[in-house]
């Protein structure tokens, strides 16, 4: 059973997403968990508070796995197919929290702005230099390591997007496809 | 010399990408221009019309650039490349408008809305059936072309983002590249 916390984070982030974090009203959120407005502030301060908590729990996961993925002891492309994996799971599991991550940080206050965009340029960096290790181990053709980066982040960024229309897909199998578009290349 | 009225689409482009349809005025457009807000009515009738000229242009670009290619004599990758040069040539000559044509055709009035999304769909259905052609001729591995398309398009959506940053890259290198990291693989 879910706290009624949980449920507002959870009912926030569909609305959120449907309808941005502007067009989402403290309302809208009490019909969507069953409950008068007034008591979502048992629970909650205010909707800043709320796309704060959906935003850096989501960010927290990315960037714990990319640590994870980062110091650990496999090769650069083993490191890269970790990292497919990550983006795979998150948009499985955290499918509308993970859709905002990418459209909705804008309207965080000011400080907590800046706090976000630092966790994603380091986020980026850390993936590119994977990239680069890729290039220079010989993994990886001579590429553009910015347009490879590119390449792969915005198709993960769109996994979400893509995945809430076609859920019979297995994860397992998303995770495979998506290395072979990916990395390995489609062309036979 | 630009016309008054070209000036007023490329200076709407570049302030709807930056603050959206939503958070430009047609007073900010006038400023941008250089004229009184009165006298923009002269040259366009609403803030929606620039909204609906801008895309539609865009989206025909893409559209007879589509039909080109598609009833081409060309091979199926061919065509692939064509279209990947297609979606680079135009990130790199309409920036702004293209930058817009992701997020911004919500705001379009509902037949327009509609017709708007049916380009789109058609485009992306012409787009999927190359694909389909490139694995049935044996040109691609046995992937999901579903999976293909999304990766492919995703990647190409977000160029128009990543090449306003980038700009000292020519649009021959940029579509090498895009067809490499898209098409051929990075693995070695």
């Amino acid at each position: 059973m879910k706290s009624k916390k949980e449920q507002i984070f959870e009912v926030s982030a569909r609305l959120f997403r449907k309808r941005g974090y502007v067009g989402t009203s403290m309302r809208d959120i009490a019909k969507g968990v069953g409950v008068e407005a007034a008591s979502l502030y048992n629970h909650i301060k205010s909707k800043q508070e709320i796309l704060h908590e959906l935003l850096f729990d989501v960010a927290g996961r990315f960037t714990t796995g990319m640590d994870e993925i980062s110091d650990s002891s496999l090769n650069p492309l083993q490191k890269l197919e970790k990292l497919i994996s990550l983006h795979v799971r998150l948009a499985v599991e955290h499918t509308d929290a993970v859709s905002i991550i990418i459209g909705e940080w804008v309207h965080l206050e000011e400080a907590a702005k800046n706090e976000y965009t630092g966790l994603r340029d380091t986020y980026e960096e850390k993936f590119k230099a994977i990239i680069q290790d890729c290039i220079s181990e010989g993994h990886f053709k001579q590429v553009n390591p910015e347009i490879a980066l590119f390449s792969i982040l915005s198709t993960l960024r769109w996994l979400y997007s893509w995945y809430s229309r076609n859920r019979e897909i297995s994860s397992v199998e998303l995770e495979k496809q998506m290395i072979e578009c990916l990395l390995v290349g489609l062309k036979k």
